[in-house]
């Protein structure tokens, strides 16, 4: 038997991501709902449709390594040039070769205290070490994740805005105060798969600045996440390196005529943030409803507190299941207390609505 | 500025791969044959269009992260247990993962001098220390190879079968000899992308062979390569292994649903196995008219012997290059004294038949 490296011997087996789909084969229960995993229950835009469904003629031919056409877009969209745009395989991806470029055993990264798990994944997948500071009423807490940072000499920071999985934001001056003052040696990872549903949480672009990087996805507002298409915009010393270790061929071609199409969609952009904030407040409406309550979000989900504990929370969201309602839940107490409710089509959240009672009755 | 990793210091700035979009773009000569990159031009099955233009409408989800339905339908194609499957982003995406699982500093890792260059820019990107042995009489050596990883206490050796960039193949009982003789020690890194075009070349499938682990794709014959998905086939205890570290949402919808779809249509597959076959011979018939010597051909391409050194075949590649003509040749001599020309359709070998003999007299 060949032996794994020392570090690859010390991540666990398990699966640390459990899909719908997953779910579906244990239960037998078919979905009602899949309102889980913050996915657009509305679609790609029908432009972008058409465009994927004529590229899977030409699916033959690799797609370009360099992305070039979709980086000239997206730099386009930006103001910024194609040599600060490199293109991934979703933001996931991205965190995974960024990781890679900066992290090696003992390296350590400052994240919030419950903060999206899968960049954690990476970080532990190159051996980095990990430090937190907790959400403080319900948000990350740029203050002390910089100060943290500054105390445990972190190599890198990350920082979502809006946050997932407690969908609060920060103002753009709050953001931009944080750029500026990450400390000498970091780079913010600034994670900004959200920004579409929240106005004013955009500090200005700026490709020049070596302090952080920013990552976007077509996965979120433009419905296309199982399409795989992210980016992170940087400057060219930092874009450059993903060269160095990135799977050239891998944003498949679909995928890249699929995201030019959706950038240039803006009209279909507007009708689903309109949706989404109309989904939203549908969540929220029914969660008063039920005597929870709904935490206000600049996204398309609602955190749900429960009001008790992870346990309590974990039981409703079971309960929920055994009606074939998907959510998910903060895997960390206090974010805990929570389920984290995607936004859905009318037929989605009326099934919610006739499945959280009988949930919570069941839950008690 | 934050510092990468030494090794990542370490690493070629340089993207290693040009795809002709790439040369598109430099050069302002638009394509008359796309026939540089062992892409199948007589495109996916019709039966995978439809299942992927279909998924495109659902892409807004994600796909499934255990890509559970793909994994059963490839193990119930081989006969193997869903837990003998992993599947990944292309070959390319699985061999970055798979040289992490076992590569780190200072690793050796066995080649052959000239194989694939995309398995060894992986190696270079965990920080392997890369040895090789020469081809013979165009074919990769086994024995050599496994003397050589037993001399050098290798870790991994890779053996592609049949052979790219040269087009040559091995017979099954080789390799199964090759298999049984794998050093304590070392796992094979079996690449088998080229298999479906070379019957009696695939020793038996023992999934519980803990000496190799064995590759395929569907970008080859499946005319699949922008879609991005390859797999691997191995014993659990390393297939199972790759979820410590892959992208689990990295594998794309429309992939999922295509490949499973061009799995069930071995009708089409026959039909394309027939017509590379034929586009194979007519690209030796066009290197001899020209006093070229094409390289027996196991696979969707054939190496041309242009029978002088790597300058004098470079000359003739670009002089194909003005005319629209895209394709490659070997890195390393002296495979390097060949180009490597991709089976094309009737219209692209015409233009191929066109543009060789001028190549040719400008090159001298």
């Amino acid at each position: 038997m060949t032996s794994f490296t020392p570090l690859i011997e010390t991540l666990p087996s398990t699966v640390p991501f459990v899909g719908p789909e997953t779910i579906v084969r244990r239960t037998g229960i078919p979905l009602r709902a899949r309102i889980g995993a913050n996915e657009s229950v509305f679609g790609p835009s029908p432009k972008v449709i058409a465009a994927m469904q004529a590229a899977a003629r030409e699916s033959w031919q690799y797609g370009d390594p360099e992305v070039y056409d979709l980086r000239l877009a997206i730099a386009n969209f930006h103001g910024v040039g194609v040599e600060n745009v490199t293109v991934g395989e979703g933001i996931d991806g991205l965190f995974g070769l960024a990781v890679r470029l900066f992290v090696e055993a003992g390296v350590t990264v400052a994240n919030s205290h419950g903060a999206y798990p899968t960049f954690n994944f990476h970080v532990a997948g190159f051996g980095g070490r990990l430090v937190t500071t907790p959400y403080v009423d319900d948000c990350e807490d740029p203050g002390s994740l910089l100060d943290l940072a500054r105390r445990e000499n972190a190599k890198l920071i990350y920082f979502a805005n809006p946050d997932n999985p407690m969908g609060t934001c920060w103002k753009a001056n709050v953001v931009q105060t944080m750029i500026d003052n990450v400390p000498a040696g970091s780079l913010l990872m600034l994670d900004e798969a959200y920004n579409e549903f929240a106005e004013g949480t955009l500090p200005p672009l700026d490709a020049e600045d070596q302090k952080v990087l920013r990552f976007r996805t077509f996965s979120k507002a433009y419905g296309m996440a199982g399409v795989r298409v992210g980016y992170a915009l940087g400057h060219p010393h930092v874009i450059s390196a993903f060269d160095k270790i990135r799977n050239h061929f891998g944003v498949n071609r679909m995928g890249q005529a699929g995201a030019i199409a959706a950038l240039a969609d803006g009209d279909y952009l507007i009708s689903i943030q309109r949706k989404v904030a109309r989904a939203r407040e549908k969540i929220c409406a029914i969660a008063k409803a039920n005597n929870l309550n709904p935490i206000v979000s600049s996204t398309n989900f609602v955190a749900v507190d429960c009001g008790r504990d992870g346990a309590y929370a974990r039981k409703i969201l079971e309960g929920l299941a055994t009606h074939g309602i998907f959510v998910r839940m903060p895997g960390i107490a206090p974010l805990n207390r929570c389920i984290r409710i995607s936004v859905g089509t009318d037929e989605n959240l009326q099934a919610l609505e006739q499945a959280l009672p009988v949930a919570i009755k069941a839950a008690v």
